[in-house]
């Protein structure tokens, strides 16, 4: 039985192990640069904890580890460009450092790359490993449509921004969950449980991440705050917001909402008053306190010895109460 | 045994019998509009020659021959968009049309919706088959980062610009043909025969492909002429040209490469009025015809009954005097 911090290890050193230059060096640079600079890999963190808390053995799931990984990154190539986000992880991203062509035809390549690594190792359950990672990619990019959709829309509901983040982030923490379980032969009703655990754990974490890019500390951040205000998105605090705003602070937002200024220091400031004097900030949190709780019900639900459940207990505390 | 004409009624109607609309609709219309557009369908139509050419059922192969056209239509997408061209099969591409961030978007769900249909189907050859497919994808896209590389570069050769077209385009058609091959489970002889025919096939194809840019008609290709001049990219007949150059002639060439007017028209006369002096249609032509022998060659070694091989046989003279 590995810790949190002893599969965290793990996956640090698959990694480093794994060799991501190739030829032609102009596709496989961005590649390796993107993957070498590490960000939290929560989802093979999951994938691996999953597996070792069904009993599974977690060499045989360290190829989908990579793979999920991968195919993560890959959506963060892809997003920075249409979302035009200059820095991730406190670094350049590929489209800035080299070129859109760059940050699109690597992104792709990294997709392949990570049906390789799915593919690399044979198991009873594969067709059914690869029918869930490739439903669940579905999936990922009709949520980043949603999400570029809503930008242009002015009616939508918190309802429906929920389901996009289901889309955009939980599924795939929830698909790496059960991908995990999968390679551990888990019941059906323990793939539900833990599958349905990630969903909520996912929809915390994002809600969590849209609280930290307007409050969150920059410098720990590794990127801009304030960026989901500058480009008008349908934030969850944004939505909350509309919604309980007395009409003068109703026109407030939506006419701050219709801008972008080149200068937008004081959009930002004029949003976080009306946020402040609405109490979004303390209705969000407590909404992600909820989904947080849900995501522990089903943990909870899963018939397998407690001591087990450790290291993804301490993962959804860590996720819950991080900084960045 | 079908022929060819009937191979192709079949994916027409495959195609149309397959829904591509899906929500959100702003993500599917692009891929439904891509998908129903047609264009020649080579790939699917290998795909099922060969399954049948070996004894296969093509019903089998059916899902197989669906995704490698869709994948195929992804390239296309991305492909538009980093070079840049406005028109594809005689309508506007799905950049122009939409956006940057749609063809991107659409493009990457397309990938995805190839593997749903190489998964629809169980087979027990499925693991080798979407092995193979996975590889040819990561090679595809090495393919286009040469491409593209290439423009930058002053000192490309004749061998790595026919490596380059290997990976951009013939392994694709090679991987089609043997996916059909392993859905019929021929002979591991008979598969190799049956890629290196595609493979001989392929470059025949897309050395065609770079004579009609520069000598089809613009009516009938649905595209501009010309377009590879304009780009400056080093096709083989530019690369042939340089090759065969005097010293005048090759000053030239490159210094006419070295530019990007906004009116193209004059350069494009100069390049073919120094093609027409070096006799470079003639030339590549005797290229692309050893070529297709080639391909013939190995289509030859295969040990089916010679009419089997009538789609095929037939398919191969329809690209090789295709004029779009």
């Amino acid at each position: 039985m590995y810790s949190l911090k002893e599969l965290q290890q793990r996956i640090s050193d698959i990694f480093q192990q794994e060799k991501f230059l190739a030829t032609p060096t102009s596709l496989y640079e961005p590649i390796d640069y993107t993957l070498s600079l590490g960000g939290k890999r929560i989802r093979p963190l999951l994938l691996l904890a999953s597996c070792q808390l069904f009993g599974g053995d977690i060499e045989q799931a360290k190829d989908a580890a990579l793979g999920i990984e991968t195919y993560h990154n890959f959506t963060l190539l892809h997003d920075d460009l249409m979302d035009q986000s200059p820095i991730r992880r406190g670094q350049p991203t590929v489209y800035r450092k080299w070129s859109p062509n760059t940050a699109i035809l690597s992104g792709d390549a990294m997709i392949s790359l990570a049906w390789r690594y799915f593919l690399r190792q044979p198991h009873p359950q594969l067709q059914s490993i690869l029918n869930l990672f490739n439903e669940t990619c579905i999936q990922i990019t009709e949520g980043q449509q949603y999400d570029m959709d809503f930008e242009q829309r002015q009616d939508v509901t918190t309802a429906e921004y929920l389901d996009m983040i289901r889309l955009k982030t939980a599924v795939l923490l929830a698909g790496a969950l059960k991908i995990g379980a999968l390679y551990a032969n888990a019941s059906p009703t323990n793939q539900e449980y833990i599958y349905q655990y990630g969903i909520h754990l996912g929809l915390a974490f994002q809600l969590q991440d849209d609280l930290l890019d307007a409050y969150g500390d920059v410098s720990i951040l590794g990127k801009q705050t304030g960026t989901d205000i500058c480009d008008n998105k349908k934030t969850y605090l944004y939505l909350q917001a509309l919604a309980a705003a007395n009409p003068e602070q109703h026109n407030l937002l939506t006419q701050l909402y219709s801008t972008k200024p080149t200068d937008n220091s004081a959009k930002i400031s004029q949003i976080l008053d009306l946020y402040q004097q609405l109490g979004i900030k303390q209705s969000t949190e407590q909404v992600i306190e909820q989904e947080f709780n849900q995501a522990l019900h089903y943990l909870q639900l899963i018939d397998t010895p407690d001591q087990n459940k450790e290291p993804l207990l301490n993962l959804g505390q860590k996720l819950l109460h991080r900084d960045s």
